[in-house]
């Protein structure tokens, strides 16, 4: 497999997609040397955000992250995550009322910041819902398993009403070997069990690359094949930044392996424009 | 939909393989009126087997529930569960050590009843893991949801390692508008974390009927479509017992509700040879 | 079910989306009174356009159709089909060479239209494929169904190429009674055999709801909850134009029968702001 | 991947299962010594079925394949395909009538053998279909995909009758690198656009399993473990043989490539008890 240097690659873009998990940060922290990335980025003019399906904590909590880690250069307004299609959508289209939620308290930013009322499952008395609005898959933390899937199901049982998945990932690592269950394998056991068909938000789904295309274009104008997407998953980062129209860079600093790159992308037919070691511009 | 009285149907078999919940019990206990179903297949000489995917307690336990409850005819040696034909193959396949699993210690009397070791998933220690043979999905009770699944998750990312669930339905009834999730269930969002493929025992499975019909022959020798089998869902009991080559009865008491039942058959194309109220002979 | 007369809703909205068949035309053709609703819709000002799954024939071809029938107000710029989306594809991603594809040749018009050259699939030489860029399922007619789906497959296992799915239903209605299998069927079968995975354009997919709603915003800039979007099948039209953010009325002129819509809703979970008889303004 | 000679296998076991394509013979044809195993089998007593998913002739036409070229030892009583199940179920539930089928006439024989009249679907007339019993699909070839496919999928429309899928397999190779679709693609498809759920036969599916070992105890009383299924598929052979409680052996000239196996068996979770070469016993 045939790897460019993504230095000659990131300069032949306008502005640059990041997924964050395998690309800017790993088990053991942020990748080292990834913060002179965007330092390099930043001096050539080149314009970046980091585009994530993690909706455990809102963009000023996830900026907040990165800065203490030491990329300073990835604030607030560098961030997409998938809980701001969620955020954006209650707002739209649930305007007032209360929005029960599985997740942290940190999570339920996302309601919050929408102008609406939270509730945690927990709370959640099953004899009164009449007053429930919607429902949000937030964070795989925050709630009783055993208690509040069984609650979220006799709940939805109950009384139809919109479900949404504010993260699709359907795990995610914590350590060097180990993985866990993501609020968007949650989901998916609830959408099994009742037969339903919830509305998701996150990559590979086009309306994540919407959001982050629109909001790039706030800052400049730009055509879709001037954006480069940097991510480590052919299902997800590759497929999605491809099918809506922008660049692809595949990197090997996270969950595609060096000796396993070639089998994946034939075996998928899901084909990057660049295949990169890392995103590291040193 | 017409119907037919459920005991003129029922003379014309030489045995009769009932499914559990729904037919016999619902979230209420047991169906009024169907303990003189069973004296009168008595009776008449007509054999019976309760043909069940509830692997959370052995067949001892199972029956005991019914005698208890007034059904006195159904006996331990009427008992068919899919956690039988777990025990089976543990006995064939793995013959020594431990075996790992979720589930209450109820549910592990399919293990230890094999000859095997068994051990909570709790108690492992995921550094020292070299002698599990093998790990069961029992039921959803008796575990941490939070801890467990993931480490189950860990457990088979560490050690490639054959995995049996012993109940394959999704979820079950808990009270009358009430469910919850199945350890069956807990087994698919795993499955789909891991991408690995596991060995399911149940119905609509083959395997499950199989099992039942040598049983069923152990007692007197039988052609396949002597038996009938009484169900109160499609795609499980009806669906797997005539493709055994059974004649099938779809009874409306439990989850095809009687106005639904038309537009779920033309819809499944799942076509019982007949349909009755309930499974009681008055 | 409680219903609402189209037209007080029609009024509230800026722009207005339609789903075709179902909506607008059904196996007589078009449905008759429903050109009023255009003349209605002109009168007050009230923009609208046909966004469908279609990609048989060009936009021309498409409004043709509807003008040569009576509705005189849809013309070609008022049509949105995943054709135009393949189109702006292959415009952004291939730029020049052969485009292998199955289909007639009016579906081939996406292709040429994008400055591309175009190969039927039973014109090519196995032997030889080495100049051809991508491949594009278009039209379930057009080709020998026996040779050509067997042809694409040996296609696809010898040379990895971008493959683009113009259409993702999966059947279509042909007469009162009648459906034929839809090029969006004909490429599942094909993913299913080959384990890959395809770029599809169509409703539900958010990215169809974009390029409409782009489309609409070049009128008169518009927010997605100003729009209506008006369609007779849960799982495309109102499930997609709900998660973009607009309104959906479902109309009982098609999939949905007026005596299934109830229980559709609740079994789905997926939940129309209206519900009409049709979009007939009289 | 440490593999065995599998002569030191064999000798291990009662009896032998043997998949066909993969094992037996290839592209090419019969594989080059193959012959060899089967003498040697007969000269140690060990007996041996060849369990295959083609349903393509009946078991003479099959045999008479590997009798022609050179097996001479693979009598028609050797073989067990998913038609015979087919047939067998055939006899038991539908007893009388006329069948309709997707195949060639070569194939119909399931139907015929089990005393019932044959109709290909193409000699049908939609508006006199009362007399249709039921539909089996047997073979890819023999009709007319662009029209026999839309026809059943309408036959089934109009009336709902069990349908029976005598092959589940997906694809099969017609030469070094091409492959086809099978009569199971084309049934998915089907059963997709209906949304009904048809009677599968084959492996890995328990029942085929259970009717190749109730021959196999015909001619003297096994143990399951006292069996090897010999296969080149995991998802098929290997699985299903070690659910069903036999001992597996994968070998590698077929499907599964040497390069691959350590791979697909870590990735998959189905693990064989041994891996070989071949089946060759030279």
């Amino acid at each position: 497999m045939k790897t460019k240097e993504f230095k000659t690659i990131a300069t032949k873009y306008k502005t640059i997609f990041f997924d964050a998990f395998g690309v800017l940060k790993n088990h053991k922290g942020i990748i080292p040397g990834i913060e002179r990335t965007f330092e390099f980025l930043d001096e050539k003019g080149i314009n970046y955000f980091v585009v994530t399906n993690d909706s455990s904590r809102g963009p000023e909590g996830l900026a907040d992250g990165y800065i203490r880690r030491g990329i300073k250069n990835i604030t607030p307004d560098k961030i997409i995550s998938s809980g701001m299609l969620a955020r954006d959508w209650l707002s739209l289209k649930v305007k007032e009322g209360v929005v029960a939620y599985l997740g942290t308290g940190d999570s339920a930013h996302y309601i919050e910041t929408a102008g609406l009322e939270t509730l945690p499952i927990r709370d959640i008395d099953l004899d009164d819902i009449d007053h429930i609005k919607c429902l949000v898959f937030l964070d795989d933390e925050g709630f009783d398993w055993n208690q509040d899937i069984n609650k979220v199901i006799n709940l939805l049982r109950k009384r139809n009403m919109p479900v949404v998945v504010a993260n699709t990932d359907i795990h995610y690592p914590v350590s060097k070997n180990d993985v866990a269950v993501a609020i968007g394998g949650i989901s998916d056991l609830v959408e099994e069990v009742l037969g339903k068909k919830f509305i998701r938000f996150g990559k590979p789904d086009a309306q994540m690359f919407m959001f982050a295309y629109e909001r790039a274009c706030e800052v400049k104008p730009l055509k879709r094949n001037e954006i480069l997407m940097v991510g480590d998953t052919l299902y997800t980062d590759i497929i999605g930044g491809n099918k809506f129209g922008m660049d692809t860079a595949l990197v090997l600093s996270g969950n595609t392996l060096p000796d396993m790159a070639k089998v994946r992308i034939s075996g998928s037919g899901i084909i990057p424009n660049y295949i990169c070691e890392s995103a590291i511009i040193s």
